[in-house]
């Protein structure tokens, strides 16, 4: 391991490039964010400032058989960054640039260390007129969220980041440097490596670059709320704008109790909300269709009880009804007290099922007294579940870990994944295996070890090494 | 290869269940349609009628190393189900069926001989609202469609195959029958297999099973065609509406000797085209934002000398304006005499480059003097050359594959694809490896080696075989 940092030094020429810092080590291998943390480090994290650079590291931590990990947001919950057999935290810092444009294909060239906020941010800024879908957490890096296969509340309108990727420059686990793809938007040649680098979490390969596909942004926006008596009610309105092929840009669920960490966060008074499962709708489109989709959803709601239909008059008033949406998981972090932690997990359902799941699923926590809230992805079948604990409290932990491999189980007993967005990491390798069963994991840990024989890349996460 | 044959006859029990009759083999080893053909036969022909019959041929078929070849359309352009190594064709006849239909999760489960338009033949008289958006050549049925990763005219509004699929059924070179996923329209639980599964050609498996999505079907429709005084200003057009952000349902662009081809075949006559450069537009959604984006899109055409804007009345005249797209492939086939051949093709490049691709392919084949036409998924930079050629000229069909080939360099320099829709196959090898290089090829290949250690699934396709 010694020899490989020190050979990793010599190759990129710089004291910098790699760093054996405590603090440094334990921001790349521990995550408050994160439901899943393991007691070991990363023994060193290197700074690449190139694919080349990348590709050196790889050749040596090939030769060497050390670990490695990528590293860009650090905002994953699976103790997907985790470092369980040690090894080098690659950390895409220093590669954050936009590499090219080309707005007339609508496409971007980017590396993994841009953040998808700013990236939207350049975008308006240049007066493109295109913006880049996917919406996860605000931290999210696209290295990450590539890792992942992220997506967020656009996803019910735009899809997720699997189908934003138009190529990828990887780093395989010897060092060589692949490019999935040239620059189509669509393509029948060969296996489709895009798709399969995007959801592995750096278990094949390191992303270096990304070509991502860019959207128009529409002429209008609109925002609205509805609450309604019941969460069963809030998803068969839900249920019903699907059915009746609305295109709302987005469409989240948030329990009461989500609601009334909202409130009490005061993260966005002087608004007050109600205290009721609730419909958050964006739509987007032209001025016609805006007005015609919210005048369609507004009668489905009312069908389903939903009361109290809240438009956003402008733009400063979509910012402020979205913002309770946008604001959850903060809202439920700045509650937290002194051993206070919050777990944050995904499922999802084929969607007739996500009335049934929610309802078991907060009954089960009810009645085992935990604090917790459900927001969703409603269109996709996909939530989010985040309970809060007492790490201190003894059998406070196993008591939420037991409840969230009910909820995963239930997940899977409704033909559901056991993660929507989020991926497998470390915290649900054991759901993986319930998911698809020995045999379709055998084909995942075949393609495994034949791109990386001896599992140096990311090891221990989505699937176990092999003893 | 003659033991397996009987092996296979006992094991399902049905004399019927395996043919080595001429006739049946010429059907499952050469296609007129196709622009690649070899001398080689399949040494027979299975006809399973489950996911547990096509296991226990596989079984046999890995036991004697003889290769195993998916048939179900028998539509593909490139060689796909030719048989190089003989082996046996599995031809899916009796494996038609829908297994599952859940309209309130907006999803079906199919078998791979269901066909794509007989499927919406189904939803439609279940009066299901739904509809499946891919719209590949109308013989194709789903198990090719996933195994080409095809898609057709409405792939500018909905994606291709690949977005498409929830699931599969998968059985694996050794017989293990498999399940990518269970039910869920969204997922990041572990390595993508869907989208790996999809568009390998059956080289990595035989799918026996789908779940498709399904879409909600638009209230509204229309249909517009306009002229161009060149490819040029239509292409401009076309990139135009794409960089507006309008939805259109569908954006297809035809030539004037694709034009004039229509006119000759009298396919949709009485109706006569003007035979100009012409872009067809299908719009759907509400009332409202059809009628709106008819008004943006007409604009936009009048601004790069699009002239007769014509729509459609009715539903009668949408399908009559339509037709002269739907059949442009029969109507240059019609043309053919004694002899005569069409050699059709597909390439992808980033839409900016579709008017470079176009106008210099137009220019090579007009100087060599062949009867080209051109129609293409503008949106997708993605188009089709169809070439005219007498088989029984001497040279004439090495002229139509130089230019061919001089057309895919053209893409791939242009940063394309060498198959927007069509595969690999056995024509496009070259190209593939062309396309990716070595090192992505190699990457292919070991994910083959690695599911089908003994190249018996689809072998020569996409990848040569190691020697």
């Amino acid at each position: 391991m010694e020899a490989a940092i020190k050979e990793i030094r010599q190759a990129i020429g710089d004291d910098d490039a790699i760093s054996t810092d405590p603090e440094d080590l334990k921001a790349h291998g521990y995550s408050e964010w994160s439901s899943t943390n393991i007691d070991g480090l990363p023994v060193a994290v290197a700074y690449p400032k190139s694919t080349m650079e990348v590709s050196k590291i790889a050749k040596i931590c090939c030769k060497y058989r050390v670990p490695i990990i990528p590293f860009s947001g650090g905002s994953s919950l699976e103790g997907n960054f985790s470092a369980p057999y040690g090894g080098i935290s690659v950390d895409f810092a220093y590669m954050d640039k936009i590499l090219q444009f080309n707005p007339g294909d609508m496409d971007i060239v980017v590396q993994p260390s841009v953040s998808w906020m700013e990236l939207n941010e350049e975008l308006a800024r240049r007066e493109s007129g295109l913006f880049f879908p996917p919406d996860p957490g605000p931290t999210a890096k696209i290295g990450g969220m590539v890792g992942t296969n992220c997506s967020g509340t656009n996803a019910v309108r735009y899809g997720t980041m699997k189908d934003w990727v138009i190529n990828l420059t990887v780093v395989l686990a010897d060092g060589t440097i692949v490019k999935t793809k040239r620059r189509p938007r669509k393509s029948s040649a060969g296996y489709n490596l895009n798709s399969l680098f995007v959801g592995s979490e750096g278990t094949l390969g390191l992303v270096t670059e990304i070509t991502l596909k860019l959207a128009v942004v529409p002429q209008e926006f609109s925002v609205a709320v509805v609450t309604f008596p019941s969460i069963r009610d809030a998803a068969s309105a839900a249920a019903g704008v699907m059915r009746a092929g609305i295109q709302v840009a987005a469409m989240e669920i948030m329990d009461e109790v989500q609601m009334k960490v909202v409130n009490l966060s005061g993260l966005t008074s002087p608004r007050k909300w109600k205290e009721k499962p609730t419909l958050f709708f964006k739509f987007s489109g032209t001025k016609a269709s805006v007005k015609e989709n919210i005048s369609m959803v507004s009668a489905i709601a009312k069908m389903h009880k939903g009361g109290d239909f809240e438009f956003a008059k402008d733009a400063k008033e979509q910012k402020l009804l979205w913002s309770a949406r946008k604001e959850s998981l903060w809202s439920m972090l700045a509650l937290r007290k002194e051993g206070g932690e919050v777990w944050s997990t995904d499922v999802a359902v084929p969607f007739s099922r996500l009335a049934d799941i929610i309802e078991v699923s907060k009954k089960e926590m009810d009645e085992l007294g935990l604090f917790a809230s459900i927001l969703g992805h409603i269109g996709d079948g996909n939530f989010h579940e985040s309970i809060m604990y007492d790490r201190t409290v003894e059998g406070e932990r196993e008591k939420v870990e037991r409840c969230v491999k009910n909820m995963v189980k239930r997940a899977l007993d409704m033909e559901g994944t056991c993660t929507g967005e989020h991926g497998i990491g470390i915290g649900k390798k054991e759901a993986l295996f319930m998911e698809v069963g020995p045999d379709t994991l055998g084909v995942m840990e075949s393609i495994k070890s034949a791109l990386d024989p001896h599992w140096i890349m990311n090891p221990g996460k989505i699937i176990d090494v092999p003893s």
